[in-house]
């Protein structure tokens, strides 16, 4: 298959799925707008990001090494650290952006407000400056750890609740030291927060309140960055090789309830598991108090789900994860409640030719490689050397994936993402895109017109 | 043996060695005095101590687990964590001070500024308040972490040039954060500090320098304290013990070259290994540069062994180590230079029968245990129920013993005292205390005069 035109193409985000994405749409000679909100590139890698939607803090490193974290087409360099810092992250996008000559593409300070699916397919969008744009095909990237998701306890809480989103450091954006916190999670925000605000130094009281649980893993493993160790593989199957790996755990990390923590309510990397070899010292130096569940709150106070409680507590931290939101669609044309989106590969929304989503899934243990390489697929999909499979046969890989990926884990929204970037690139590289060229072969030359009316 | 008149004692020194010979010479019946320069017991583990004589920071926990660390005769409370805080160290030092009735016994704000040896025995004490007083037998417990020693590089500073002791939280005595900082040294104490100040949210440049290198082992390993794996069998040749624990060391943590380290002078348990899971990760993550050892300094300059400078240092915090003093003796009498003294069992000096040393060594892998042994001596000395081989009998211990458990190490000041607290506790309960038992008895009921004048 060939376009006789090539589709407009609109890419609503500049973090890393729209860079990749546009890196790709160069490559294959597609004319395209990057549309950012902000006036840097980076989204959540942006630290202090002017459009409010970095969730970085300032000691945050990335919690995969470099080794497994490099777009495979743009390693990082030799003299970065095993676990870059954000600014390192940063710069590594400044330079991909730089070689890549993507900058020429953005339009800054010009997000989209909305995005109109016209009647005939294409997209009406309107900016950010209050134009309208029209485009054929529209790449949402507008990333899923931005928007902060609340916990809702019973009660009212009269100290200070906040979002780990909003937490810089520990005299930003309040002064966190000499206080009483309590910290609720325990994902890697919640570790790393909870380590920083916990150092006798800061001589805060700190409270550790998790409901479900997790597995803990150093960063490092016998001196070399654990994730090293970490290749599905994809030819044995996925069961066996957790199997594995939670044979392996006693000699990792011990069990969590030596800690103090509860038991988790999964076993061994049948989630993302907490990278921090600090908390674990925290907790087992008695410099971190853990607690279960919030049960409710009461003026100053927390009541815990074993009874026990902590007045005067200062502030209330949730690093409970983030809400997948597209506020630039109606609310009843697609939106993701629980997190939870249907596409196809993760990219496709079946019945909906013109639209493709990059970057909406937890990838484990890499996110940049994950988005490279669902940025692949919109750029074959939009030069016209990939087409999907039927609509119905779409809803039924969708299934499929979703048992493969997610059938052995928890129903969570922070689950719901979950997703082994080896087996999906597997996938991706050596079935679903071979498959899609020859469908898009068997097509000949067409219209993007009629491909997209076609299909919806 | 037994003395017709038991010897009044004198202890320098109300810290843990000073505390644990003094509950040994309470359980004898032995009447004794403890004098304090201090108001509080608990020299180096009184945080803020006013005597000056402790090193502890403000975020310090014990790097020997609960485990390891207590006294047998008291444990820690089960409520306490793996690795205690100093104020738990400072509390559990109290309750073990009030359990035997100790306090009775202490002169607070009377250190000893002064002991001179009667000629015919016994010993004069000038104290802190100016008085004179005789006693027959002297304990020497002030301790050798205390009294800092300063490294002597060529050049001059225009810097901040401090040693760790001094160092208490990042404000304080200094402010620091947004700073260029050099840290000198690999001990457990350079870690500690290292990673405190090289926290992201500190804003600090933080520079490690370090001459012979060390290795780095985690305080958990699998899960539980790492300390609790650590038991030498005295029936095992301690070579072999060494050599196995040097083919394990891979799977506990990786090579000091991977993090940017000086290859370590010495194979692994060669020397007392540095205890830290955090410092590898903040090498890893760049929040550290490595730096080899300093060659000269110049103004504000520090430049290092390999011909690399740091500009604009504002401090070089020096981590390096305690002399052991005691400046209560005349120079001339007893000193300890490079922190060498040869002690019959680390206790007794040969030719002086009524001085005993206790808590000058570093006890791998726990130090109160230790002193605590010694301590048994202490009592059983004073109470007649020990009693020493010959003076040159003595002698060839003490270098039988240094061969014993420094033999394989390096010379260095802070290595002579190194000591393998499972042997030595071994070797007193099993063989010295017995045979020292075994010799007093053989002397039948004699004046403490004639015993001290005796060998002097």
């Amino acid at each position: 298959m060939r376009f006789m035109v090539k589709p407009s193409t609109a890419v609503i985000g500049a973090g890393i799925s729209g860079l990749t994405s546009s890196k790709m749409l160069t490559d294959y000679g597609i004319p395209h707008t990057v549309f950012e909100s902000s006036d840097r590139i980076g989204g959540n890698w942006a630290f202090g990001n002017p459009n409010g939607h970095s969730s970085a803090y300032r000691s945050l490193h990335i919690d995969t090494s470099k080794h497994q974290l490099s777009f495979r087409d743009f390693p990082m360099p030799m003299e970065y650290p095993d676990f870059p810092h954000h600014t390192q992250i940063k710069k590594y996008l400044d330079d991909y952006a730089e070689a890549f000559d993507l900058l020429a593409n953005i339009e800054f300070e010009n997000g989209i407000e909305h995005a109109r699916r016209l009647p005939g397919g294409g997209w009406e969008l309107t900016t950010q400056r209050g134009e309208k744009r029209e485009f054929d095909l529209l790449v949402v990237a507008n990333g899923h750890h931005w928007d902060p998701r609340m916990p809702d306890f019973p009660g009212t809480f009269d100290g200070v609740a906040m979002h780990a989103h909003d937490y810089i450091d520990p005299s930003t954006p309040y002064d966190f030291r000499d206080k009483r916190i309590v910290v609720v999670g325990l994902g890697n925000s919640a570790a790393d927060i909870t380590v920083e605000l916990s150092s006798r130094a800061m001589q805060n009281d700190v409270y550790l309140s998790t409901r479900s649980g997790a597995w803990i893993v150093p960063k490092y493993l016998a001196g070399q960055p654990a994730d090293k160790y970490f290749k599905t593989n994809p030819y044995i199957p996925a069961s066996w090789q957790r199997k594995l790996s939670q044979l392996a755990q006693p000699l990792m990390s011990g069990r969590p309830e030596n800690l103090g923590l509860p038991t988790p309510n999964h076993k061994f990397m049948e989630a993302h598991p907490t990278q921090s070899v600090e908390l674990p010292l925290r907790l087992g130096s008695g410099d971190v108090t853990p607690k279960p569940n919030i049960s409710r709150l009461d003026g100053r106070t927390v009541h815990f789900d074993d009874g026990t409680r902590v007045d005067d507590v200062d502030f209330l931290i949730c690093a409970t994860g983030y809400n997948i939101t597209f506020p630039f669609f109606d609310e009843d044309f697609i939106s993701a409640p629980d997190n939870r989106i249907d596409l196809y590969k993760r990219i496709l929304y079946p019945g909906i030719d013109d639209l493709m989503f990059v970057g909406f899934a937890q990838s484990t243990p890499t996110l940049f490689p994950f988005v490279e390489c669902q940025a692949r697929m919109v750029g074959a999909y939009a030069v016209g050397r990939y087409r999907p499979p039927a609509v119905d046969e779409m809803r039924r890989v969708i299934e499929e994936d979703m048992h493969k990926y997610t059938g052995h884990m928890l129903d969570r929204p922070r689950h719901t993402q979950q997703l082994d970037y080896f087996l999906y690139e597997h996938d991706m590289r050596t079935r679903e895109l071979p498959q899609g060229a020859r469908r898009a072969a068997a097509e000949g030359v067409v219209s993007w017109a009629r491909v997209n009316g076609a299909a919806s």
